[in-house]
């Protein structure tokens, strides 16, 4: 029951290159087509098992997707739910979003759709009662785990919400108990930059202030 | 628009650190009461900034909560639904369950609610629009990333999730365009640990293998 091994001091150097890592990592929509090997693969998923979850119920579920026709579906929806979207945009902001490249679904050599079970066992409900979307929360910090490590080993991940969640649960034969959490591109970037995307296209600006913080 | 600096080299020895991190991360419930200056809160919670966000909307926002009467509220809303919970258990978990410790409410210096606003107006509404729970997600991930760099900090941080939404959103005053995220305590660690504390005590074992991985 007792743990022997002491924590590891993190010192001053290894928070600057934590930094470093949290302000290189992007959310990249541009992938060289170099395919990722299964066993890097296999070694970074396998650090969601260090992620964060409610009552350790561990609700993230991984459904890598490789058949050609699964993927068409996925980028036709891709393409319906982006055209809404870009119909939807005030007239002066139209051409600018018309100009984002908002997925990399033609060049990413690995397609990850990132889902949590509705209603795990493991962890016996434990936390979940009056919260039930910490279930989803999870796999949400799973998902930043894996795309942290991504980053460290010089992969570059992007996840894709436009998207209608309905057409790809059915694409890809998701089990009906799991709930879609996210659509990710995976693989070696194009291009690097301290930038966000969205920002270099001037779409929109960081904040670089503090966040908001309210005082009660 | 080109950006000058060129991506760092992330070496074995620094994902070395960040597994460790990844490994030493707890939720932590027992908190010693030195409390944490201004400045290192200050300075932690500006990392938010760097976490992912849906079209670049960083929709996170921050509730500190310092009076005691409100503490109050948040404490006696964890003792209404814990009791509910454990109530619910099955015979044979319910001692196991009344003896977990799950929440450091009582002695952690610090106490945040995050929170999301439902349509944030930076990011245009960008990939948001057929899965708007995106937005929570974002501020998951500005927590996870709180989380991680608190640990590298030496402090440690605990999401109470047993708790009441509408009775901490009317405690706290919370504004009506924000969802209730998390509630968290933060502070200096009473005690280490590899193992989570679910685990510790005989709650429920993490799955040490790989996560499950559908192909499709």
């Amino acid at each position: 029951m007792t743990d022997i091994p002491q924590p590891p001091e993190f010192d001053a150097a290894f928070r600057d290159r934590l930094l470093e890592l949290f302000r290189w990592r992007r959310d990249v929509r541009s992938f060289q087509r170099t395919p990722v090997s299964d066993e890097t693969l296999h070694g970074l998923f396998s650090l969601a098992n260090l992620a964060p979850s409610v009552g350790l119920s561990q609700p993230w579920r991984f459904v890598r997707v490789d058949d050609p026709v699964r993927r068409a579906v996925v980028r036709a929806s891709f393409e319906a739910c982006n055209a809404e979207a870009l119909a939807a945009q005030d007239q002066s902001r139209a051409a600018l979003y018309a100009r984002l490249k908002l997925a990399g679904l033609d060049d990413a050599p690995v397609q990850i759709a990132v889902c949590a079970v509705d209603a795990p066992e493991q962890g016996g409900g434990l936390g979940r009662l009056t919260m039930p979307e910490t279930t989803a929360y999870s796999a949400v910090m799973a998902i930043h785990t894996i795309w942290l490590a991504a980053r460290a080993m010089g992969l570059g991940m992007g996840w894709v919400s436009i998207l209608d969640p309905a057409a790809v649960v059915a694409a890809l034969d998701i089990p009906p108990a799991w709930k879609l959490v996210g659509y990710f591109c995976l693989g070696y970037p194009a291009a690097e930059s301290l930038t966000p995307e969205l920002e270099r296209l001037g779409w929109e600006r960081r904040s670089a202030s503090g966040p908001e913080l309210l005082r009660r």
